[in-house]
């Protein structure tokens, strides 16, 4: 245990981010963790309760980042379609699927509010820029003036979550790609 | 190990779907199976080669079940838009999500051809029915005249998907309902 301690409490979230994505929860045991963070068994309880506090640490991680690129892309100059576009078809590894919403998928996530909250909350801050982003552009004349901004917003966030599924059913991205060409296809569509 | 053959195996396929549900792939384990179905330990390997042949029976029967329901689902009368909202809108318990989708959240099933492939199939009689519906309701004049079909079949099967992932997330049905009622709104607003 010669490593700095900041360094292993780095390597033991990342090497629990990397488990939970690879294992799920129940896979991701503390000699699981241990042994991919590359610390000494003692050390993950020196800097962590147990299992749920580190999953909680590295499921934190993964939201911040994603809340980070989500509020970053719907920064963006340009146009509201653009916006929400930009958002749909950013370079991702649909395969993989979503670091967030993959989580709760698993059912010992799901069943824990506390372990369920970083998801939520991810998905309540991209719910927010869409639902601002719809509003600007229904306001601007680029969305039908009848266009329900929050469902719509809600059914944007479900087509990229939902496009992962389909895109890991077939190991292949482009049902994912067909799904969210067809969303705005649909956004444009109803202007008209 | 009096009970018929034949009612062991059903029972061992019950239990393991049921275990698949709560546990993931990696928590259910050969032990946790005969458990759950309440065979002696030597019927798993009498009627099953091991965990994975048993899984794939698990997702199979799974399977069939839904491709059965999404096919009558379709084969209902009325107009395309009718069928396609009773399909949407169709009694779930969005809070458990989807029993085949969820499979391939899974990081085991997900990196298995032969695991993924009862829920591939069931996405590909899914997409068969959605594209049939939309272009019958494109020459019938009930969505615009340059309406993708196999693009928007693609986004209507990812907002059921990822309307379970929201649902979860919040552990509340409401997201879901949102997001299918966003769908048919911009499917109707498309129209015009």
């Amino acid at each position: 245990m010669t490593e700095p301690p900041r360094d292993a409490r780095e390597r033991l979230i990342e090497g629990t981010r990397e488990l939970l994505w690879e294992r799920g929860y129940v896979g991701t045991s503390p000699t699981a963790i241990w042994r991919a963070s590359g610390v000494g068994q003692g050390s993950m309880y020196h800097h962590f309760q147990g299992k749920p506090d580190l999953v909680l640490a590295a499921e934190q991680r993964s939201a911040e980042q994603m809340q980070r690129d989500i509020r970053a892309c719907f920064a963006q100059e340009g146009s509201a379609y653009e916006r929400i576009s930009a958002y749909l078809l950013r370079e991702r590894d649909a395969l993989r699927g979503c670091p967030v919403g993959r989580l709760v998928a698993d059912p010992e996530i799901a069943a824990d509010g506390r372990l369920r909250e970083p998801a939520r909350e991810t998905f309540a801050v991209l719910h927010e820029c869409l639902v601002s982003a719809l509003e600007d552009g229904r306001n601007a004349g680029e969305f039908a003036a009848d266009l329900d901004a929050v469902r719509t917003a809600s059914t944007l966030a479900a087509v990229v979550q939902g496009g992962y599924t389909l895109a890991r059913a077939e190991a292949s991205a482009e049902p994912y790609e067909r799904a969210v060409q067809g969303a705005l296809a649909l956004l444009r569509l109803a202007d008209r």
